[in-house]
C-alpha cells in the first residue's frame, strides 16, 4: 500500500538524468522539475537514475542535490534520492551520535530493525561498516546505556526468516514467557530479547494476539504498567513497529507536527522512508488515531517546494511525467 | 595460504562439465577424473561448473555426485562441490539436530561465525532461512541449553567490520573487562558476549595480546582455570577460531584421527572447508602441535579415492588438468 504515483510511460534513466541536469543549470534551480522527475520514480528507477547520472556527468546526483538546494526541501529530497541502505545507515549513525539519545533518537534504530525487511537490515549493517569502519552494534554498545543496549544490539543483529509461517503453540508458550517477564519486572530478560529479536514478524503478531487473549491486556499495555522508563518506551516502539508499523509512523508524523514549530527530520523520516512501503496505511491510521487529515496537517505545517514534495510522496502533488 | 593447486590453463566450465558427465557414464564412475577436475578448481570455478552443468544436463551436479558415489569420498567431494554458504548452513543444521549436542557439534557453529568472513556468515544465515524456514538463531535457542545459548546466538548474529583497524586503548579496557568476568566467574556476562561478538578480529587479537601482557596468563588459560564446563570449552574454541584458526582446525583434524577409527565428518570439515583459506598454515601448525606430519596421518587413516581426494586438497595429490 504505497502512495507513490508513477507515470504511465516512465522515461529512460538517460532522459531523466538530462532533465535533472537541466534543472540544476541556469539561474536558480528548477525545483518543480526535480519533484516532477524524482517524486515519481520508485527505488529501482531512482537507482538507475543515480547510476546513469554519475556515468554521464561524472558527479553524484545526491551531491548535486546537496549543493544546489537548501533547507528542508533539500534534506527531504536527498533522503529520498540516496540508496535506502545508505540512508538508513546515516539515520542510525546520526541517532547514535546525537547529544541527547532519548527514545526519540533510539526509536530510529528500532524502525530500521523491525519495520523493514530482513535483507534491508543486513544491507544497512554492511553499509554502516563500509561508511564508518565500525559496526552498528559497536556504536550502540559504545553510546547507549543499559538496559537499552541489549535489546537494541539484539534487534539490529536479527535476521528473521520472512515466510508466512506461524506456530500457535509457540505463540502461546512465548506469550506466557513475555507475561512472566512482565510479572517479574524483568523486561531485559534473555527470553524477552530472544523472542523479540529472532522470531519472524508473522509469528510475533500471533504471539501478541495470544497475549491479549490470555491476559486481557495487550503486551504493550502491560509493558506500560510495568513502568520501566526508557526500556518500557523502547519496547513499546518495538511492538508497534512489528505489529502495526503504520501506527508507529502515524505517531512519529503527528509528534513532528503538534506543538510549537515542526520537527522536519521526523516528518521527513515518517513520510519519505514509508512512501514506498505503507504510506497509505499510515494516512488511514493517522485519521483514525488523531481524527484529523494527514495531508491537511502537512499543508498546514510546511510550505513551498518542501510542501509540494511531501504531498507528491503522499500521492497528492503534481502529476509526474 | 591455501593449498589448492590449479592447472596453468583452466578449461572452460563447459569442458569441465562434459568431463564430469563422461566420468559418471559407462560402467562404474571414473572417480579419478572427478578428482582431477573438481579437486583443482577454486570456489568461483566450481560455481561456474555447477551452473553450466545444470544448464547443459538439467540436473544438479551435486545430486549427480550424491547418486553416483558412496561413502566417505562422496561426502567429502559433495562438501567441496556445493555452494559454501549452503555447505555451512547444512553443517550448522546437522550440528543442531544431532542427538548429542556437545562441544564437538557446537564448535561447528563457532567455526562458521568466527573463522570465516562476515559476509560469508551473512550468506549462511540467509541460506539457512531459505532452506529450513527458520532462522539459525531460532534453532540455536530451541536446541542449545543455557549458558551456551547466549554466546552462540551472539556469535552467529555478528557482522564485524573487516578493516585492519585496532584501538590499543579499547584493547586494554576490554582485556580488563574480560579479566573482571573471569575473576567473578561470570563468563556469560553481557560485556564478554558483546566484546567477543561485535569486535572485529584484528581488534580482538590485540585484546588477547593485551590480556596476556596484563595478566601473564592467556585469556584461554584463565578460562580453563575458571572451569565453567561446556561454556569454558566453547569459549576456548571461540578464542582459537578468532586468534589462530589454523590451531583450532589442526586440533579438529588430529582429534578425528587419533583413537579407534576415524571421524570422517570432522576430518572432511577440517580439510575441505579450509582448503581455500589456510590449509597450509593448518598443516604447519599440525606439525608444530603434534610433532607429526598431517599428510602422513591422512595417508595412514584413509584409503582409495577418499585418500586421493584429501591429498589433492592438501596440494599433494595428482596434478590437475
Amino acid at each position: 500500500m504505497a502512495s507513490l504515483k508513477l507515470p504511465e510511460v516512465v522515461p529512460s534513466p538517460t532522459q531523466d538524468s538530462e532533465r535533472l541536469r537541466n534543472a540544476f543549470q541556469g539561474i536558480g534551480t528548477d525545483e518543480k522539475e526535480l519533484i516532477l522527475v524524482l517524486g515519481h520514480r520508485n527505488a529501482q528507477q531512482r537507482k538507475e537514475i543515480r547510476e546513469t547520472y554519475h556515468q554521464i556527468y561524472k558527479e553524484s546526483l545526491v551531491d548535486s542535490l546537496q549543493s544546489e538546494l537548501s533547507g528542508d526541501f533539500r534534506n527531504a529530497i536527498v533522503l529520498w534520492t540516496c540508496d535506502s541502505s545508505e540512508r538508513d545507515a546515516k539515520l542510525a549513525r546520526d541517532a547514535l551520535k546525537a547529544k541527547r539519545k532519548g527514545i526519540k533518537q533510539l526509536q530510529i534504530l528500532v524502525e530500521i530493525a523491525c519495520a523493514t525487511s530482513p535483507n534491508h537490515l543486513m544491507a544497512v549493517r554492511q553499509t554502516y561498516c563500509a561508511l564508518y569502519d565500525c559496526s552498528l552494534e559497536e556504536d550502540i554498545i559504545a553510546s547507549v546505556s543499559p538496559p537499552l543496549t541489549k535489546i537494541l544490539v539484539g534487534l539490529v543483529s536479527s535476521y528473521r526468516h520472512d515466510k508466512v509461517t506461524v506456530n500457535s503453540e509457540v505463540a502461546k508458550s512465548e506469550a506466557e514467557k513475555l507475561h512472566e517477564a512482565i510479572k517479574n519486572k524483568q523486561l531485559e530478560d534473555d527470553h524477552v530479547v530472544w523472542i523479540l529479536c529472532t522470531r519472524n514478524f508473522f509469528q510475533l503478531r500471533e504471539t501478541f494476539t495470544c497475549y491479549k487473549q490470555l491476559y486481557n491486556n495487550t503486551f504493550e499495555e502491560d509493558i506500560k504498567v510495568c513502568g520501566k522508563g526508557d526500556l518500557a518506551s523502547l519496547l513499546n516502539v518495538v511492538v508497534w513497529c512489528i505489529d502495526r508499523p503504520e501506527k508507529h509512523f502515524a505517531k512519529v508524523i503527528r509528534d513532528s507536527i503538534v506543538g510549537f514549530g515542526t520537527d522536519e527530520d521526523s516528518l521527513n523520516r515518517g513520510i519519505v522512508t514509508r512512501a514506498e512501503i505503507d504510506l497509505l496505511k499510515v494516512r488511514f491510521e493517522y485519521a483514525n488515531m488523531f481524527k484529523t487529515n494527514l495531508d491537511d496537517d502537512v499543508i498546514g505545517d510546511t510550505s513551498g517546494d518542501y510542501k509540494e514534495f511531501l504531498l507528491t510522496l503522499l500521492g497528492k502533488g503534481p502529476k509526474g511525467d
